[in-house]
C-alpha cells in the first residue's frame, strides 16, 4: 500500500466498476460484485488487490500472485480460482486507469496564498491554486483549476490553460500554456536562446523574438529548459511527454505524442514528427528534420534528417541494426588483431 | 511581428539611421530617409522591414523577399527595386546590432519589492531592481541598474557589478561578478564542488575554500551549475557564453570569448583557452589544458590535452579528420564483412 | 588564503593537535607545539601552514614547497628542516579532516525567518534555521539542528533528519531524508516519475505511488533530480556522493558510498551496489544489476548487467581494456586503410 503520509486511496471499487473504467472485459465466472481496495505489483498483492501482466519475462510472478484480479492480455488462461482475470489487448495502459481512480490527483487547495505576489491586473480562473511564494506577472491569464506551486514564477504577459499544474520553483516567461499541462519543479520555459552573432572582437547577442507554445496534456520533467523561439516560436505538440533534464532549444518544433526521455538535448530549428521516441542523453544538431515515428537510441548522436519509422543509434548516428553490427564487428576484428 | 504581449518595439529608424548603428554601408541609389518598423526573416519581412542573408543556402529566400531592406556581404548585387542593400563584411553581427535597436532590453523597473528580503548591511546601487521574494544576504555589494529576478537568492558577501541581469531562481554564493553579465533562471554559482577524499571506510569531505570569479559579458543558460573553487577559483572569462544545463567543476578556468553549448560538461581542474568553442553534451576529463581556438564537436568526451586551433570529435576525442575517417572505414568494413 | 568575504578560518591549532585529529604520526624531531594557522596548496602554502602530498606527479613542488607542514605517506623522507612531516597511509583523506577543523561548516543562525511560510502541524527540531521564504508543508519533520535554505519547498508529510543541509530552491515531496544529508541549490527529490502506458491514442499517465529514500551522510549536487518510484521507493544508500546535473529515475536503488560525477544518468528499476564509481555523463539503461565495486567511464552507455568489480567504458559498454583496445585498433585500421 502507498504511505499514507504522502497518499491516500480512493475506493473500494466493484470489479464491475473496474472492468468499466478500464474498457476490460471480465473472464468466466468472476464475481463482478466483489470489492478491490488498491492497485499492487503481482509480487506483493493481496486478495482484495488488483495487478496487472503484460510482460512475458514475469510469467512466474504472475502465476504465483495472491492478486484477488489481474489485469491480462485477451489469451491468457486463468491459474488460480482465486485471481479474476480482467481481459484487454493493453493491459499496462488500463492499469493506469485504474491507478488513476484509486489514486486521483490530490484534490485542489484553491486558494490563493497571502504570501503570493499577484498582479492586479492578472486573469486567475476559478478554483485555482496559487501556493505560497508565487508570483505572478502583470496581464497574466490562468484558466480553472490550475495549481501553482510554490515560488513558482509565471512573469508578464504569459497564458495558461486549466487543468494545470505548475510545479514548486517553475518559471516561464513569454509563453502560451495548454490545457492539462503538467510541469514538474524547477522547469525552465521560455528564456532567451542561445543566439549571439560569432565574432572576433567578441560574440553580439542576438534578440530572442519568439514565445513557447506548449500544447494541450504536454508533460515536462524536473529542471528541463525550454528555450523561446528567435524569431519563429518553439513548440511542443499535444501529449508529448519530455522526461528530466532535457534541453530543447529554440525553434524546435515537437510533433505530437512524442517520448523524450532524460538528459536529452535537441538543438536550434530542429523539428520532429509526432510519436518520436528518443532514449535518454541522445543529442540532435540543429536544423534537421526527423520524421513521424522515429525512434532513437539512448546517447546517439543524431546529425542528418531521419526518415519516418526509421531506428538509429550511435554517434554519428546509423541505422539501429548497422550500429549494432559495429559493435559485434569492432568485437571479431578485436579477437582476430589478438592472434596475428 | 513579435508577439505584444511580451515584446514591445521600438523605432522607426531611418535606412540612415540603421546604417550607423551598425556599421553598414547604404547601397546606391538607396533613400537613406526611408523609415523602417522592424525586423523580420527574409520569408516573412515587408517592405517597412530590415532582414539579412548571410547564408548561401537561403539564396532563394533572398531573391523572393518582400524586405525593404536587407543586411548583405559587400560583394552582393540587388535584386530588386524595392530591396535597398545595406553592405557589410557581417550581416549576422550588424542584424544583431539593429535587432538590439529595435527590441532594446525591457526597461528597468528600478524597484526594490517589499516582498524582497533584503539584508540592511546589502549596499546596492542605484536603478536596480530588487524582484518579489528575492533574498539579498549581509555584505552583498550590487552596481548601478543591475535586475535581481524574482526569488533569487544572492548569498552573504558576494558581489556582483553593474547592469547585470539575474534571473529568477537564480542562486549565487561565494562569488565575485563582473559587469553586465546575464544569468538565466535557475543557474547555480558557488556552491561546493565534488570534493571528497575516497576512502573504504567513507568518503571524507574535503572543504571548498575557494570562490567563482564570473568576468564581465558572460552569459549563462538556464539550470546551469558553476561550482566553487577547492582552494583556487573557478573562472570563467570576459565575454563567454555559456547554454543551459552546462556543469562547470571545481578550479575551472575558462578563457575569454568562448561558446559552450547546452549540456556540456567540464571536470575539475581543467583550463581552456580563448575563443574555444564545444559543442553540446560534450565532456572533458579534469586536469587538461586546452589551447586557444579549439574547436570540439557535439558528444566528443575529451580525454587529453589539446593544441590551439584543432579541432576534434568522437570518444575518446581525435582530431576530427581522423573521426570522420573512423565512421567511414566502419562502414565499409561492415560492407567487406557482409560479403565474407 | 580564503577570501575573508566567504570564509573564517578556525584555529591556530598545535602540530601535534592537527596530527590528533587526522591520526597521522609526526616525523622526527618536529616540534607538536609548533602553532599552524591555515591549510593551503604546496605552491603557495608558508611557514605557518599546512599542506599535503599524495600524488607523486607533484613531486617539484613538494620539494620546493615552503610549507611548514605537509601530510605525506609513511615512506617519505624529509627535504628540508623547515617542513615537519605528519605521515599517514592517507594523505588527503587526512588533509580532508584537518581542513574540516581550520574551516568548519558556518555557524548556524538557527532562527525561523518570518517570511518563511511554515504549516503549523509541521515539527521542526531544536537549532533548525528555516531562511526566508522557505516554505514547509503540513504535517513535514525535521530533526534537530538542519537547515533549510532560502525559498526551499519541503512538500506536506516530508520527513528530514537532523543535521543535514538542505540548500536554496531545492524542492522535496514524498521523501524521507536520513542525518547529515547535503542538497545543493535546485535538487529536485520526489517528483512524479517518467511512467506512462503508451499507446497510439497517446500516453496515459500511471500514478507514481512510491517514495524517495535518502540515507544518512549522502550529498546530492546542484540541479541534480531524484524521481520517486512508481510503486517501490527509489533509494540513496549511505554515505553515497552525487554529483550536479544527475538524473535518477523511479525504482533506482542505490548502495552505500558510491560516486556518481556530474550529468550521469540512471533509468528506472536498475540496482547499483556499493563504493560503485561512475564517471560524468556517463548513462545505464533499465531494469539493470551492477555490482559492487563497479568503475564506469564517462560517457560509457551501460546496456548490460555489470559483475562486482569490473571496469568498462564505451558505448555500448565493454570491459574497459577492449574498449581501450577498440580505440588503438580503429587508428591502426585508418593508418592501413590509408595506405591501400
Amino acid at each position: 500500500m502507498a504511505d499514507p503520509r504522502f497518499y491516500s486511496v480512493s475506493g473500494p471499487f466493484s470489479l464491475g466498476h473496474l472492468a468499466e473504467i478500464s474498457g476490460a472485459v471480465i473472464g468466466d465466472s468472476a464475481d463482478s460484485e466483489k470489492l478491490f481496495y488498491d492497485v499492487a505489483p503481482l509480487s506483493t498483492a493481496q486478495v482484495d488487490q488488483i495487478s496487472f501482466w503484460d510482460n512475458k519475462l514475469y510469467i512466474d510472478e504472475f502465476k504465483s500472485s495472491q492478486a484477488g484480479a489481474c489485469l491480462v492480455r485477451p489469451d491468457v488462461k486463468p491459474v488460480s480460482d482465486q485471481m479474476a482475470l480482467l481481459k484487454t489487448p493493453d493491459p499496462y495502459t488500463a492499469y493506469a486507469q485504474i491507478a488513476q481512480a484509486f489514486y486521483p490527483e490530490s484534490s485542489l487547495k484553491a486558494n490563493h496564498s497571502k504570501s503570493a505576489a499577484i498582479d492586479p491586473s492578472a486573469e486567475i480562473g476559478a478554483h485555482c491554486q496559487i501556493a505560497a511564494g508565487a508570483v505572478i506577472g502583470s496581464r497574466v491569464k490562468i484558466g480553472e483549476k490550475t495549481q501553482i506551486g510554490e515560488n513558482a514564477v509565471i512573469a508578464d504577459g504569459v497564458e495558461i490553460g486549466a487543468d494545470c499544474l505548475i510545479g514548486p520553483h517553475v518559471t516561464i516567461q513569454k509563453s502560451l500554456i495548454g490545457n492539462r499541462v503538467v510541469l514538474h519543479p524547477g522547469v525552465r520555459v521560455g528564456q532567451d536562446g542561445f543566439g549571439f552573432a560569432l565574432s572576433e572582437k567578441g560574440h553580439a547577442k542576438v534578440p530572442q523574438l519568439g514565445r513557447v507554445i506548449i500544447e494541450d496534456d504536454v508533460e515536462i520533467g524536473a529542471n528541463s529548459t525550454i528555450d523561446r523561439g528567435a524569431g519563429p516560436d518553439t513548440v511542443i505538440g499535444q501529449g508529448t511527454k519530455i522526461d528530466n533534464l532535457v534541453q530543447i532549444a529554440h525553434n524546435v518544433n515537437i510533433g505530437r505524442n512524442c517520448i523524450i526521455v532524460s538528459q536529452v538535448g535537441i538543438s536550434g530549428s530542429t523539428k520532429i514528427g509526432d510519436f518520436v521516441i528518443m532514449g535518454g542523453q541522445a543529442g540532435l544538431t540543429g536544423h534537421l528534420t526527423i520524421g513521424d515515428g522515429v525512434q532513437i537510441a539512448a546517447q546517439a548522436g543524431v546529425m542528418r534528417d531521419i526518415e519516418p519509422g526509421q531506428k538509429v543509434g550511435g554517434t554519428p548516428a546509423v541505422p539501429m541494426r548497422q550500429w549494432l553490427k559495429s559493435a559485434a564487428l569492432m568485437e571479431k576484428l578485436l579477437k582476430s588483431d589478438k592472434k596475428s
